[in-house]
């Protein structure tokens, strides 16, 4: 009995929003205080309440009414997605071809770019750990996820795993999209360095010189979290690349400013070839209009009006401050984990961090006995920084390291 | 030169929004008073300016940020999901299991059905006077879109020609998917009658008793603009169904609640068996966490306080003053159609009206010139009511009777 057709559905509830309704539950039976919540990625004060930033908001709510009842253009309003390129690259635009199209948060973004860049049955690679809608993606879109070994032993990316997978896939395919998310990796925390992100460029390139065609389909979701403007030193990089090397960058509004229900992104094109990228803002216009129509209004020209040099000021320093914030939770985790000889890959940036062990889903069970609520999966536990305060982490990092000793 | 897969892109741009950037043009070039806006679907008032329910959008400027901020569930707040349901069918509930998913708009539904309810090259059936972006998902979605004559001579539902197109297109295939814009069809303003939508079940019975899968989905954007319940009467119809026959309807909160900016809608499944929906509610989940990850919250859960008792009165006031004052403009439409022996199809609700003609470039081609835009297709040419007042619709059926007898 089934009226839906093979490849749809069957993919069980999403473990990150599972979780998050055990949190709920434990929260009311044993109050807020009592229960750590390192599960969802939005941004929390030390009292576990979601942070709404106060410049972003206060401009939702004296809009004219109009203004956010309208629709906004298929593709976005033109000043948000000239905006949105002059915030996304600051000093590092490349020389190349760029465009932006509006999309429903990131995740409209990456589906685009997985969409239109990899045909049915074209390879997808991804590191090995990821975002698990990366995946949902490709089953549902018919495209072949793979993934390659993210870290060598002593936690740098392994490029020897990125080349052979690389390879590999384009073995019968003429095309392939690298899905690759950094800076602040979620869910480790690891960023790129860009003599890594060099020999990304110069692996892509090799196969181009052979007749493939290589997209490159990064996701900064975390990147205003993940330094302090030299984190986007290697945009510099996408200038002049070849016509058969398609860089697409997914852009969300969700985390930098605390839009995350407001569901507001773009995806960025860069080529070198005019040509390419009108195709490119074609067919994300048709995307957008055969899966969401257009993007939430509202978002759109906040983003504008925030980035308005009289108004900048105000806006930056509250997201200096959710900067600060985070940054000093991951160093009491970084701190903590040393101090209890607990491994954890190295943490750049992002929202979370992550202990990599085999027995992930054992000790997040122990864990949740003891209110601590973490994401487990194969390779080991997500702890969500943003969620959880310095005295939580210390403790959970207590507990970590007691059951990992076990 | 090309980066993208075949498919994508290339259906050029959307018609409806490329006038509206000249109506833009030309109201700043002559003024508003001077131009009549006859496009876009959205309601407008006399003067043209978009009209913003109070209710609606007081709620979402005294709304806790913290709620606005975060993240709603996957498939939909579960009050939003239930509220849904019970506000669109009222008294006429079928009398089978329901469920209702979140979704971006109607457009998010629609993509939804005919994405999990067709399989690449299945058939996805409409009649032949249809909102454009149906035909651009199919073409991106790669499922067979085919049309059927929608009209008999004398204007009602041509059932010959619907069970024909369903026959033929299930000769060489298993399921299909039948997508129907009523009541208050855009763009022609047509509703089927109970009496049609009884034989259009009968149709697909006939067809699911072959074995065959038939899914209706039901496009109702209109629905609160096109009678004053009696029109919901028809849902009854979809009690205790054939496992084999799924009903989807497409809600939208953009016309009712003048919140087209805000992306917000359902697909609601109706079936006699529980499984059925419960995959139905899985595979619409899936595509929500691939697609858009979320729905917006806000408008979520402003639906729901609007539907308590104690605000359901003044919310229900200002949409009944929305649609006396769009029933004025269609009376006033069909009055002076009638006076100028302009043919129309005949008006039962909704945003839109259509005079039919072979003709339609041509004539919309001259109407510009004199400020006049409508929206022209080859059968015809549609007059957005939504957006135009009074004496414009006199002015504007003036003259196109005049390009008709010209």
């Amino acid at each position: 009995m089934t009226m839906t057709i093979q490849k749809s559905g069957k993919t069980g509830p999403d473990l990150a929003f599972a979780i998050n309704a055990k949190v709920k539950q434990a929260q009311a039976k044993f109050g807020k205080a009592n229960v750590i919540n390192a599960v969802l990625g939005t941004l929390a004060d030390d009292e576990g309440n979601i942070i709404a930033l106060d410049s972003f908001y206060k401009r939702l709510e004296t809009m004219d009414r109009g203004l956010i009842a309208s629709y906004a253009p298929i593709e976005g309003e033109k000043t948000f997605r000239d905006t949105v390129i002059n915030l996304l690259f600051e000093d590092y635009r490349p020389d190349a071809y760029i465009e932006a199209v509006s999309t429903p948060g990131g995740t409209g973004a990456i589906r685009n770019g997985i969409f239109a860049y990899a045909d049915i049955g074209d390879p997808v690679i991804c590191h090995d750990y990821f975002w698990q809608p990366y995946q949902k993606m490709c089953r549902e879109f018919d495209r072949d996820f793979r993934t390659y070994n993210f870290f060598t032993k002593d936690f740098k990316f392994d490029l020897a795993s990125y080349k052979k997978c690389q390879d590999e896939a384009l073995k019968e395919h003429d095309r392939l999209v690298s899905i690759i998310n950094s800076p602040g990796n979620n869910p480790t925390g690891y960023s790129l360095s860009d003599e890594e992100w060099d020999k990304v460029l110069e692996i892509s390139k090799e196969a181009v010189a052979r007749g493939k065609k290589i997209t490159l389909l990064i996701d900064v979701a975390y990147i205003e979290f993940a330094g302090d403007g030299e984190q986007k030193k290697f945009f510099n990089k996408f200038s002049k690349l070849p016509e058969n090397l398609m860089v697409l960058v997914a852009f969300s509004m969700s985390k930098a400013y605390t839009a995350y229900g407001l569901r507001s992104g773009a995806v960025i094109g860069i080529s070198s070839y005019k040509q390419v990228i009108e195709e490119f803002k074609d067919a994300m216009a048709t995307s957008a209009r055969v899966n969401w129509s257009n993007g939430v209004h509202a978002p759109q020209l906040i983003l504008v009006d925030l980035a308005k040099e009289e108004n900048k000021g105000k806006y930056d320093k509250e997201l200096a401050s959710l900067k600060a914030m985070l940054k000093e939770r991951a160093d009491v985790f970084v701190g903590e984990a040393a101090k209890h000889n607990l491994e954890i890959i190295p943490y750049f940036g992002g929202f979370f961090a992550f202990v990599p062990t085999a027995r992930a889903f054992e000790i997040t069970e122990n864990l949740e006995k003891e209110n601590i609520f973490t994401i487990p999966s194969a390779k080991g536990i997500r702890i969500a920084l943003c969620a959880t305060n310095k005295a939580d982490v210390v403790k959970l990092v207590e507990r970590i390291a007691f059951y990992m000793n076990k």
